[in-house]
């Protein structure tokens, strides 16, 4: 499994095998012995197959192509929703649509989406998280028919990898990552030192060129996540946080 | 790996056998291939080894043994500083003060713990995670240094597990955390089926009757989770965000 980790890409193109019921519903089971708040389990995944069901969701993820053309969208949700339902039911009252049970419950959602992606990679399947789900989590909402406290926190596109695969993405060197004892703050010489590799790839120099940019780190800036992008789709989080019922007054 | 996941079940007790520094630091850059948000690793790990480190943790821990007891503590953080730090060297300027990266950065430190969290557990070391991270974040903050636009998320103590092993715990029924197309709310009779077995186990039985309570999900809302625990912390991870700088205003 380690290997199949140090191998892994993200797939964004499939080929028309489709994915069995029979496999999805293991590995999801599988991922649900991931580690949990409380075992309280405060997630829940939408499946889906359709197209109809992809084309609804595909301009809340930008029209990103894999969600059309993927065989299976699951949507990994933050979900509060099933727990107060059965707290009721018992006579017991649950205090849970706050802040503090939002992050469990989101921290439930990725433990658990991790865990089906790299089940789903050891028996060969691709897949890219869509990180847009956060952005548009309002939209999304209303296409799943997602009840009050229940959050959309990221998607999966699932299937089998087309050939040829894609190249592997570079990552920072482990030292950039890993803090002994307490946090080591960054100095412009170890900025310099950490960021060296990335900046010096051909593929990242192209990236830069065609942008009509003159460093790396401004097309992150300027063109893939703008300042002014960041703050509107944090106003409208905190709205869907609101109307879903996480946020008091 | 799928076999290893199976069988998994939370290490809280851990042998005197340490984890070097070669098989923590492989697998911490195994667990780097996760996907995260635009390769932009927005994460930062603390490894704490030492004794005196771990005993300035417990408290913020509610003082949970395993975080004294097991070799390694490892804490893990959505880390925006350091990308803020690289732009600004490089003639760029992000504006990733907000919710809407604090939530992408905490997306990318938890799927980063969950790829450890398997890597790990398949090279045989047992794991706990600690919720109690989001609740007492100031706190570590303090004790492990951590710089504006630095949040810790989750922390895992790690070890090779003490025989004999726990007990696996339980878990809903895949059909309960499913949902086809669409959220199909749950019903009373719905709720009653998913949760009858979980209810009907002797651990569970056990554990109503101990803490005096009628229903296992009283355990959950006036013992483990009582709402003004939850609405206080609330408070607190609030202060905490706007500390750290993620929340304007």
């Amino acid at each position: 499994m380690i290997e199949c980790m140090k191998k892994r890409r993200t797939i964004r193109q499939y080929t028309s095998q489709p994915v069995s019921d029979e496999l999805l519903n293991e590995l999801l089971e599988v991922a649900s012995r991931a580690s949990n708040t409380g075992n309280m389990q405060l997630y829940s995944v939408i499946v889906t197959r359709d197209q109809e069901g992809k084309e609804q969701l595909a301009p809340a993820h930008f029209n990103q192509p894999m969600i059309t053309s993927a065989p299976v969208v699951l949507t990994f949700c933050a979900d509060v929703n099933r727990f107060v339902k059965w707290a009721e039911q018992r006579k017991a009252e649950a205090g849970f649509d706050n802040l503090q049970m939002f992050i469990a419950a989101a921290i439930d959602a990725m433990l658990f989406a991790e865990a089906f992606a790299e089940a789903a990679e050891e028996r060969g399947l691709g897949l890219c998280y869509l990180g847009t789900t956060a952005y548009n989590a309002g939209e999304i909402i209303k296409i799943l028919s997602l009840p009050k406290l229940v959050v959309p926190i990221v998607t999966l596109t699932v299937g089998y990898p087309q050939d040829p695969l894609p190249e592997q993405s570079e990552r920072l060197p482990l030292d950039a990552i890993l803090h002994i004892g307490h946090y080591t703050d960054y100095t412009p010489e170890s900025i310099d030192r950490f960021y060296k590799e990335k900046e010096e790839l051909e593929v990242n120099k192209h990236f830069v060129r065609i942008n009509h940019k003159e460093t790396l780190a401004q097309v992150f800036t300027d063109l893939r996540y703008p300042k002014e992008n960041n703050e509107k789709f944090s106003e409208t989080l905190l709205q869907t946080l609101k109307e879903q019922g996480f946020l008091k007054g």
